[in-house]
């Protein structure tokens, strides 16, 4: 496959800073804070696996009137230079005395002046990247400036994407629909979960992805118990079920979503919780418009699961956000009340357990459209795929 | 390669709790409350790339006189349960309500008991991998306890590698020695880095180990300007230099080093900064014995650079410790005075700018054993290779 461009043109950063700002204003906020992978490429396009480090300490900061600022360790002041951001304010890390807290402390003082206010990401599905001990300390150095939550202006910006982050989302979905078409070729009995994942993540990469950022599942006697651990030894025998869930990256951008099959043969309960997860996702592809609500969205895909008797499900929602990151907001679950909208890209991942220590989970990715969803993974086979 | 076994003997996670407990007794702590990958596998073994996902936190809690008790997401209570954590403790998450705080709080209570003392990592390397709107909430409920940093425990534990742990990281490190080996069949002239870097991704699978976590580095005319950037688009071209730096990972533990090449011919200035980096490493095997300090070691690698020419090293440390993340304490720079011990993982990392916007950066793992350094990695080249 041809892959799409990388990277994004100057005017897609600028626009996400426009509606940063505008938001900023609304909120009264001087300047956001942000220290995460997934925001600060979101406002820079800074593009690294560096971020495995967890030694260094990186920041971006957004003025409410004037372009980005990066206060980053020295060691990626070139990588940082090719990006849009001009303003880029480097220290020699890692300090064990002063890890950029004083630089950033400047930098936000004169950028927000005494008494500012700071956004940062407080709430769900935001953490702070920097140590606690130091976040402390700016807090003392900037006693008259207030912290407060800007989660949702990062939750807002970042829900909806542009067509140039959907079609790299798509590019990593087909990429690894082709590779899973491979399964027949790739899987065999006797073959054990680690080599499954092994064949299966070489594949990928031969397919065209960039990295194989995630790979979780496992194979067992008619069922598998659960869908988040690493391979096991165990051969692969007649009866097994497996499932693989992958989150493969193409410029940064995630795929997530699984694909299950039996081997040599499938027992009924197996297909008819398959059948029923199939038909969850049906339910959603239908509901998944703008104006609905996740909530009801969840409520489409649970019932048909419940009518199939379904007996619970441990994952807490049938679905969620994708994009820089492997899942972000919102949540397909009976709390969330987000009303969905064109550009917003997501999961529908129904789940439920058929048995007792068997769960069955489906995955597929789309995007919303003015007139409903479009898929971006390719659809699954309507019945339980058995590899002989 | 034969794999080492994965996983450890619960009597090793009996060890860590044991040392874990002792230097709680002498700092004073209740309980510790942990909350990143790395802390919450040390403690348990829990070991699932599910951490991709940012939605949920997990927490361990370690008590000054039991064993360690999860709080976690339901999703991974089956993963957990092959663990030797017994006490397990779930909610449904998301919980857009109440993600676990007071499940987390009501544990904590229970453990530490009112006006406890509550050790957290706030350190150096450090972060606290749970919303701040949540941690606040949680210091609001248990506001008679005392929240302190033992970031000095952990790091403590960390830093002294267990044999099954070296053997684990050792195994990493020969595994992509061998995937290095195959450098001469697998990149040649023309080939874009994107195909360089998903070729030597390929071969490292191939090779054996888990997953290719962390593949930096980047190709130019007489030399590369960073370390830190994704591949590009640019073609090999006759007289490039080419770095790959790669952290892959056996069961969880990574190896963390690189390798240079040439292609077709190499400047004088490429050959002398790599032979300087060589013999800066080759100080560094010399020096960094027990009771040797990181700071001393950083000086005997950095006067051999020094002496070659060097114009500078963004990287701020000539190596660091190396382990169940790409990169842990202690760091080889001035200003770190942590004495070495029989058992600590590091890398040497000597790197030098040698010429205006170009850097040579060699490296190499080692661990530390009562009679001096032993290597982990397969030495490399002493002469830069050059591939035609």
């Amino acid at each position: 496959m041809i892959p799409p461009p990388r990277g994004f043109p100057t005017a897609e950063f600028a626009a996400r800073l426009d509606r940063a700002q505008a938001m900023m204003a609304t909120g009264g906020f001087d300047a956001l804070l942000l220290s995460s992978e997934a925001e600060v490429r979101y406002f820079t396009g800074f593009l690294t696996q560096f971020w495995q480090s967890p030694t260094r300490p990186w920041f971006v900061i957004v003025p409410k009137a004037a372009a980005p600022i990066a206060v980053i360790p020295e060691i990626g002041a070139a990588c940082m230079g090719r990006t849009w951001v001009d303003d880029i304010r480097t220290w020699s890390s890692p300090d064990l005395e002063d890890d950029g807290v004083s630089l950033l402390a400047e930098t936000l003082l004169e950028v927000a002046g005494h008494g500012g206010r700071i956004g940062l990401p407080m709430g769900h599905e935001t953490h702070l990247r920097m140590p606690l001990a130091d976040y402390d300390r700016l807090r003392r150095i900037l006693v008259n400036m207030t912290f407060s939550d800007a989660t949702a202006i990062v939750r807002g910006l970042r829900m909806v994407k542009s067509e140039a982050e959907i079609t790299k989302i798509r590019h990593a979905c087909q990429v690894v629909s082709n590779a899973f078409d491979q399964a027949p070729s790739l899987f065999h009995l006797g073959q054990s979960e680690t080599e499954v994942f092994r064949a299966f993540k070489i594949e990928c990469l031969n397919q065209g992805v960039d990295d194989v950022s995630y790979l979780v599942g496992g194979a067992g006697p008619g069922g598998y118990g659960d869908i988040i651990s690493p391979p096991g030894l165990r051969p692969l025998e007649r009866g097994d079920l497996l499932i693989l869930d992958t989150g493969c990256t193409f410029d940064g951008y995630f795929c997530d979503f699984d694909r299950n099959f039996g081997f040599g043969t499938a027992s009924d309960a197996a297909k008819r919780a398959y059948e029923a997860v199939y038909q969850a996702t049906e339910a959603g592809l239908q509901a998944a418009r703008p104006g609905v609500t996740c909530a009801d969205a969840f409520q489409a895909m649970q019932q048909v699961m419940n009518a199939a008797g379904a007996l619970g499900n441990s994952v807490g929602r049938v679905g969620h956000g994708l994009g820089m990151q492997l899942t972000e907001w919102p949540s397909l679950s009976v709390q969330d009340k987000t009303v969905l909208e064109p550009g917003m890209v997501i999961t529908l991942e129904p789940g439920m357990t058929f048995a007792e220590g068997k769960v069955m989970v489906h995955e597929e990715n789309i995007v919303i459209r003015t007139d409903g969803a479009e898929l971006l993974s390719r659809r699954a086979a309507p019945q339980l795929p058995v590899i002989d």
